[in-house]
């Protein structure tokens, strides 16, 4: 195992009817934005809920955060916060809207001359402080509500980048597992599938001895994979719900990826697939990481090996027969719950593969647990998916 | 799942070399004492490690507390710290120098007649505010480094209880497998079992449809299964101590407790056993476990059951003979990592069973996940030990 540091103070509300502790979870003498997105809590209640838990407090609304939220989108809160001198968000949404309401959070307090330059000069640029935030999570997938991650687009450019700091942690988030029940089929499955990579990356690459962080992780996509399918299948199944949504917080809150090597290469090649063509998140996590398994069968052998026959079962056989048994029940999971595996599923041709790569030559980045994936191999994962 | 609340903002610094990070963790205009026990610190080196890296900072050091820490020792500290304006906390030692570290923290700032209520009247009396601690541990077993909980004993009674309030959860701890290589073996068998039983009492009570709990409380228990007794075969084995420490702290920072029943009667009745005997704690959760499986076998059937399959692989007979093997199993591996299982091990008789049961008589408390453990159960699960 390696040296770690682990924080994670996020207080997690549980539970079916918590929205009503909002009022005692937010300080009342807070001048509130309430973050939202495409107008979905109107229709299941969420809304009403939480004006109710929030009756008396000062509360402004901002709603439009897009799916893959947009910065030009989020500049215009950042603007409405300023003037309006608001000191405390409150985002009542999924993992879009959290994240883009994290983005708000720093920007508004960023000192630099162009907030942009928090995602553009990630790494570089650290963000230090961030408004408060509490989350009322309607979508569990992304695990933003557990952790100081953000992804964010921006839409002129077509870039989609990324930036992390302890200071966009929620205070608190709410985790009602009956907002699942409202949920179209599209975005349950995408949930289940994000939650399900979130583990794949920091667990699918080489061992270091670290039999917590491999149970845990194993535990993780268990679950997702028993549980899942029955709030697909009924969506009033609470127990079922309540499982799949612990998950996938469980699944980016940190505590798997303490101690050990992480990937993330399949979220970077994914973004840029949702950059260029608007593709679901989960669904460019489902179309890449099977590529990334058959290219980097070599260096991640052990670890498919042991996740073939611990989560599949998968025990006899040559080695590669193994890891293409093993890749094989990743796509037909991911195809059970809906969302297809190939990029021809997607209208995605050669053409963009070409852009990609280039997209990766010139920032020369590489990605991947080693740091030695260049843009001749996200060629090559890429590919292999068409 | 049950509903719940967590939030654990405990600041983990994990990993060997990382005592040298105290510096930076510690706010350097602080009056600070450093509490630790027997002295161990000293012959270890840990206490050198600790020196180094807090030079220049304000310290008074208070040692000798005792392994199950003494209410008359720590008000000792109380005296001096208010005497000397000291502000910050500094534990250096395991989970009996914490917890008492953690009664000192409270006791300062306790605004009733007498802090010996923070004990006595634990559940009515409730610990708001705490002196700011940080933790070098240098015995893994109790997870008091991620935790808000302390036991206490009061000598002059005879008296083990605890209490527990988030104000006193540790700003940071340190955890140094490394401190490990020197543990004598008694101490580290101790700390094996005791993790153990952490889990077991938030895992083995009855089924509420949490397979992320139960995963998780599997996956700590099979660590330590296989990692403890590799620790003690070779205390220089860093990765097996770097994976059984991070067990123990796994075992009770609260996570596998959330959404589920807990039970925690063998605790209450081993804390007996040591204030009437002075038995390590570790020992007499040894000794009461097998008993209370052996009672509670209707009520935890499906756990047990549960327990016995996942973890030592027992799917053969019937129900009564799979939880009869279960409970051999458990104490096969208690004793194989050289902790006696039976009250005659420790020249306990029968007399004293009458003593803790009249205890529990006069206290009128009722124990278990179901709060229906009176006296004359725990007598029975007691003689079951003889």
């Amino acid at each position: 195992m390696y040296n770690f540091e682990f924080k994670n103070p996020v207080k997690i509300i549980f539970g079916k009817g918590q929205i009503s502790k909002l009022s005692k979870a937010i300080p009342s003498d807070r001048k509130i934005m309430l973050t939202y997105g495409g107008g979905s809590i109107f229709k299941n209640g969420v809304y009403d809920q939480v004006k109710k838990a929030t009756e008396g407090l000062n509360i402004v609304e901002f709603g439009g955060i897009e799916p893959n939220p947009h910065y030009e989108t989020l500049m215009k809160a950042v603007e409405i916060i300023k003037a309006e001198k608001i000191d405390y968000l409150l985002s009542v949404g999924g993992g879009s809207v959290l994240d883009g309401t994290k983005f708000i959070a720093a920007a508004v307090l960023y000192e630099g001359d162009d907030p942009w330059d928090i995602l553009a000069k990630s790494g570089k640029v650290f963000v230090k402080k961030a408004l408060p935030i509490g989350a009322v999570l309607t979508l569990p997938a992304t695990g933003s509500e557990m952790n100081g991650n953000s992804v964010i687009t921006r839409a002129e450019t077509q870039e989609k980048l990324a930036f992390g700091s302890p200071a966009v942690m929620p205070n608190f988030s709410v985790l009602d597992p009956e907002v699942i029940f409202s949920l179209p089929d599209r975005q349950l499955a995408n949930g289940i599938v994000d939650a399900f990579v979130h583990v794949m990356e920091q667990y699918l690459t080489y061992p270091v001895n670290s039999p917590i962080q491999d149970r845990f992780a194993e535990g993780i996509l268990h679950t997702l994979i028993e549980e899942g399918p029955k709030v697909l299948a009924d969506r009033t199944d609470y127990d079922a719900a309540a499982n799949f949504m612990w998950s996938a917080t469980m699944a980016l809150n940190g505590l798997i990826g303490m101690g050990v090597p992480q990937d993330w290469a399949t979220h970077m090649i994914g973004h840029e697939l949702t950059a260029y063509h608007g593709i679901d998140h989960a669904q460019t996590l489902a179309i890449v990481l099977p590529g990334m398994m058959h290219v980097r069968r070599k260096e991640k052998q052990d670890k498919i090996l042991q996740y073939g026959e611990r989560i599949w079962g998968i025990k006899e056989g040559s080695v590669d027969e193994r890891i293409d048994q093993t890749i094989q029940s990743t796509i037909k999971f991911f195809e059970s719950v809906g969302i297809k595996t190939k990029l021809p599923d997607y209208s995605v041709s050669e053409e963009t593969i070409g852009k990609i790569t280039k997209r990766f030559e010139t920032r020369g980045s590489r990605l991947g647990e080693k740091q030695d994936i260049g843009p001749d191999l996200v060629k090559e994962i890429l590919e292999d998916r068409l």
